[in-house]
This record gives structure tokens, sequence and C-alpha cells, in this order.
């Protein structure tokens, strides 16, 4: 099942913002910003205008406080952290009585429940968005989705949930936020899939893409976060390194739009201003680009399938662009990249143990504990040594999920231990 | 109205091909040729089969005759040449019994009133597409467009007839073969009209983009038809080398697309790689691309909606192109290119005495008779000096052109007498 559902689609009026603290989410809150500016008739501004319902922080009280403050219309506020939920929870009560409150993991997919936003925005990190997805799914949402883990480490889970909730008479409909879905998205829309030979994703080829295979084992943490065009978290900008976020994209592409891992490939593009390319069966090639900045993305998965002309975004006039180039993947230099591959060809739950891996691993790097070349060999080692198994129910992925991640942390500390 | 019609269009089956002996009719050829070369089963040869059942050469009899030979399905030829036609019409129809014979202009408009062909691929070059054309409109058929001088010269009578005959249930389509019209009609085929901002055609600039308005104004033939990127005949090459086929393209978008000047709008592009880019509303970009080789946009035209694997075409590995990269069009240097504009905006006869003049300025040029600056002039002269006319009627735009013709031919005689 194709997730996007893009007849159903429509225009978001009312939003939740899951991860209002992450990168995604301070480019969604610019944008809510910006719409309140678009020029024009008081009649425009309205058109273009969307409530900001709810509001999720992992543990940002300052940014939380100041959210409620800015944006009036916040009804419903989560910090997923439990413990800062716990000691805060009085005092944001007593300072803002028209707001209710959630704390945890399990808050915040209570606060997806409750809202009465029309979209949720999950800009979570990690497989923390999960949950939340599906009480969207089941919510009858549109769910902009900026979490790659969750359709990588659940997919088949999410694609049943939506059947099912399409059974209902429920209007769901998956819109893209990542900057090449949303690009792959705008290309797909309107052409007849007859005429698809391949949907191309485009990567930056992270900072290392100049280096050998040899030279990337031994590279250090700053240099690793130091991306050359994207301003990311500390994540995405390790996965991006190691490639092994466009690994994790293809397998999320693979379960928005229902594509065969062979009708899927990317391609180096080192400036990110193409974000996807088609490939059409008659030789042709249809690119997607903008100047990289996520609020693009934003915008269009937000307002689609309506438009708003944006006023404040960055240079859009294409004569002032670099030079596009685009170049092949080299494979040795990205064992991360072909791990994907292979565990998104293998299906089941070998994604979901793939992506836990590399949480993990990738975690224990920036905590100084591995080098870099470790991550992808943490991850091909819970690929080799754990079960997979097929299905499509969701607790069976984040069983998966966990027993991933305790077999990485047990080995991690029994290392550490010797 | 827009002449598109995307939802009547079907793949072609049985093509009647004016213009054989040009650019665009034997890149046809050659698609035609490789079509029969698809690899893969019977069956995939047979989904994929053209047959070409009428086809008309200027005065190329020997073309004629081999492609009659080789084209075993051709019913209908024709010599648009009146003259030829007289001196070769007898020992045609002796050599070839089965083949109907038809003669000068108004004979190939007979001969798209007789073919049985479902689309007619106008790959004349000049104002004399324009009977055939509508002839083709009248009898229901998809017409592939490379012959813009149709839309530029009657666009408001060729949407007229277009009308005319979908209210009489005919499906009538245009798909354009030019590769910049294809491109943008691939690209605004899937768009929702409300997130059109613009609709930019690339242009190579020509063989002087690198030089100043005053070297332009002095190059040689030689000089002029020596195109960069594309290899055409000369009266393109001289159209391309001033820029005035871009605004003929802008004039023929325009009518095929039913777009507006105000979202129209042209970038140079060195390479002739990207064709046709939308910008969206939001501020993205979509930008079709293929190498510079018309064999491309035939096959779209032809097979659209459905899309034939090709076999045999040119390097379409996009890690292999060249960077791709835009400019603004600096107007001094192309002051044809205004014109187009000006005529375009001014609407009714005037793009139809713009595009005579330019016709018989080129011819004057080619044949040495007035340096490259003076086509522009005289184009200006004819636009000044005659009187513009609105209407829908086809009689209305070819008796502008007629005395368009008149007038140029006239001075430029009155002149070189002196």
């Amino acid at each position: 099942m194709d997730l996007i559902q893009a007849a159903v689609a429509s225009r978001t009026r009312s939003l939740a913002l899951l991860g209002a603290s992450g990168s995604v989410g301070s480019t969604t809150l610019r944008y809510l910003r910006q719409l309140d500016r678009v020029s024009g008739p008081v009649a425009d501004r309205e058109k273009a205008r969307i409530e900001l319902n709810a509001v999720s922080v992992h543990r940002s009280v300052k940014l939380l406080r100041e959210l409620i403050v800015e944006f009036s219309d916040i009804k419903h506020a989560a910090l997923s952290d439990a413990d800062v939920y716990r000691s805060e929870v009085d005092g944001l009560k007593a300072d803002f009585p028209s707001v209710r409150f959630y704390g945890g993991a399990e808050g915040v997919v209570e606060l997806v429940r409750e809202t009465q936003a029309d979209t949720v925005l999950t800009a979570v990190v990690g497989a923390a968005g999960i949950d939340a997805t599906v009480a969207a799914v089941q919510g009858g949402k549109k769910i902009a989705l900026a979490n790659k883990e969750t359709l990588v480490t659940a997919g088949p889970a999410i694609q049943y949930e939506a059947e099912r909730a399409a059974k209902k008479g429920l209007a769901v409909s998956f819109l893209p936020v990542d900057s090449e879905h949303n690009a792959a998205f705008q290309l797909l829309e309107g052409l007849h899939r007859s005429r698809l030979s391949r949907l191309i994703l485009t990567a930056s080829g992270g900072p290392f893409r100049d280096r050998t295979a040899d030279e990337i084992r031994t590279v250090s943490r700053d240099e690793v976060l130091n991306h050359p065009t994207w301003k990311m978290g500390p994540k995405i900008s390790v996965d991006s390194a190691g490639m092994i976020n466009k690994g994790l994209e293809i397998i999320e592409a693979h379960f928005l739009f229902d594509l065969a891992y062979d009708q899927l490939d990317v391609r180096i593009h080192r400036n990110s201003y193409v974000h996807a390319m088609v490939k059409t069966s008659d030789g042709g090639m249809i690119l997607a680009a903008s100047p990289p900045d996520m609020i693009f993305p934003v915008a269009h998965a937000l307002h689609y399938p309506e438009a708003v002309p944006m006023q404040h975004v960055a240079d859009d006039e294409c004569a002032r662009w670099p030079a596009l180039q685009f170049e092949a993947v080299d494979p040795a230099k990205y064992p991360g990249f072909s791990l994907c591959m292979q565990a998104g060809r293998r299906g089941g739950t070998a994604p979901a143990i793939l992506n836990a891996a590399n949480e993990v691993a990738v975690a224990i790097f920036l905590d100084g504990g591995i080098p870099f070349y470790r991550i992808p060999e943490l991850v091909d080692d819970a690929l080799q040594n754990l079960p997979v198994e097929d299905g499509r129910e969701l607790g069976l992925f984040q069983e998966a999920d966990r027993r991933t991640r305790e077999y990485l942390m047990l080995k991690h500390a029994e290392r550490s231990a010797r």
C-alpha cells in the first residue's frame, strides 16, 4: 500500500508538532511564524494560517513555556522526558491553566489522541516516533512524517494500521517532510506509474565524500558532526557521514511509495539543491530541487495540495544556484549504506534490527565509546546474530527493536568491562 | 483552452509523419527503426510497434522512395514541392502502385485527411504546417507538434478549431515534440495549477552567449549556423543564435498550456540537458532533463501515456552528465527575444506578423542579403508598420502572414535595387 494517499490529503489547519525543539521542529515554528506575515489582504493571511494546537518537546521546559506564550492556540503540551515532566508539571499547570500537560512517551501518545489538530508532524528523532505515529493513524490524522525510524522500524505494521484505518473510512495520509521524500512525492504525484523506471534520492555524500575508505575509518567526532550542506542534529549528522541515513531513507521510500528496492537508487549530489529524481522509462529525468532549507518540504507537507506564496525563503532564483552535478556512490566507502540495502531487501524485522543497532552504535560513538568505523560493524553484528521475523503486528517490530538494543548494550558493556 | 487535453491522449499506433527529411523527421524515423529492435519477447515488440502509414517530404524524392521500400506500411506519400511532385509522380506511381501520392501544400492537407493514422507528427518547418495541423484537428487526430510556427502564427485559430472539434466529440490532443514544450508538459501534467508559479524554458544561449551585444551584430553566416549543443536545420539555428526561437517557444507555450506571459520565463542553460523547469508557488523547482537528443521528446509524444523502454538512447546516467547551471538572459544581447515577448503580449495577429517577418528576414540573411543584426530590425519594422487585428478565424492570421511577407519582400527588393 502506498502510504501517501494524496487523494484524501487536505491542507493543514490545525497542527500537533511533536519534537518542537529539534531541527525540523524549529524550522516548522519558523514557517508558522512566517505565515502570520504573509503579505496581501487579511483574507490571504487567514487562508494561509495554521493553528498550533499541540506541541511536544523532550526536556526543553524553557522552550515549551515560550511557545505556549507565543502561540496562543496551544491547548496540549507534552514533555517526553518523564523525569523532567514530573518535576515541572505543577509549575506549568499553575502558570498555564488552560493548557493540558502530558509526560513521558505514553504522554505524547495520549496528546496525539486528545489533540483537535488535523495534522500530526512527527519531528521526534529515533524509534520513539512510532507509537505516536500509530496513534495518529488510528485517529485518522494527516501525518507530516519527519521521523524516518517509524517506517524503517515498523513499516509493515504502519502499512497494516493505515489499511485498517482506511477500511474504517478514516482519511489517513502520510506527507513526507524529509527533503528527499517530500521531493520524491512531488515527482511521483503526477507520474503514470508505468513511466517510472527508478526513483533516485540524492545524498550530499557527507563530510567524507572526498576521503578514501581507509581515511574514513578513523575520523573524529568533530569531523563527523561537521556536515557540508545541512545543519542537523548530531544523530542525523553521524548517519549522514556514513550514508546510513540514505540507506534508511531508501527503506522509508520503499514503504512510503510502495516501490521495490530495484526501483530505488542513490546518487551523490554535493550542494543538496536537488533532493530527488525520477528516471522515466523512456530515459528522461525529472528532478525536484530547492535550496537546502527544510522550510520548503515543511511548507509543502503542511499546505499540500494548496500552496502558499513564500515570503521569507532562502534565495530561490536558479540563476544564482551552484552548478548541479551527480556522482555514483562508492559502496566501499559507505559499508553502512550497503547494510541498509541488505536489510531492506530481507524485509521483516531486519530493518528494525538495523535501525536499533545503528541508534545504539551512534550513541556509543557520540559518547566517545567507539571509533567511527565500528558503527557499521556493530550494525552488521546485530543483523548477523539476531533472528529476523516476518509479520505485520507492531509488537513484533518493537520487540525486535528492544532485543537489538539489549543485545548491543550488553555486548558493549562486556567489551568496556574487559 | 489548454491544447494538451492529456485525458484523451492515447499512444500512437499508426503515424503520419509530415516533414520526414528534416531534423525532427529523421529522429522520428530513427525512433521507429529502434522500436523494431526493442528487446524482449515478441509481445513487447508488438506492444511498442508504431506503423508508419503516411509520410511527406519537401522535395527529397530519393528519401521518399527509400522510406516506401523500408516502411512497408506506408499507404500515403506526399511531396510538398508541387513542381517536384509534377515531374516525379508518374514514376512513383509506376514503381509503387499500392501507395497514394499527393503534391504541393494542398496535397499534404489532403494526405492528412486521407490517412488512417491516429497521429500526425508535424515536423515541417515554417508556417506551412498550419493547414496540415488544422486538417489533423478537424480529423480528430492526435497531433505530435514539432512545428512551432503553427501556434505562433495562428494560436487563437488553432484553439478555436480544437474547441469546435472537442464539441463534436473528437478526441483531439496536442503532444509537443519540441524538447522544451515536451519537458514542460511532463512537468505540468501532475501539478496542481495552484502550485504553479512560473514555467521556465531553458535556452542554450546559442553560439554567441559569451559575446557582447556589439560583437553579435556582425557575426557571419557560418558562425550563426554553428550551434553549440543541438544539430538543427539552418532556419532554427539562426533563430536560436538570436534567441528568437525562445521567444517563439514562449508564445507557443502560452497557447499550448494556456499560461499568461507573466507565468512564462527563460533561463540560459548551456548544456541543454534541462529543457524546462517549473517554479512552484512555495519556492521549489521541478526540472525536466534528458541528454540533448530529440529522440526523448519524440518517444514521449508518440507513446504517451505509456512508455517504451529505450534501448539505443544516448547516455542517460546522470552521474556522467555535465554540471547543470542556469543564467539570466541579458535582453540587450537578444533584441529578437524582446520583440517576441512584446508581440505575444499584444496578441491578435502580432505574433503572426512577427513570425512571418522573421521567416523572411532569416531567408534573406541565409541568402547573404543582410547582416545578422538586421533580422530583428526587419521584424520590428513589420510590427511597427503593419496593422494588428484580433479574431479567431484562421483566414485572419493567414492574411497577416501573407501581407507581412509581401511587405518585407517588397521593401528588401526596393533596398537591393537602390
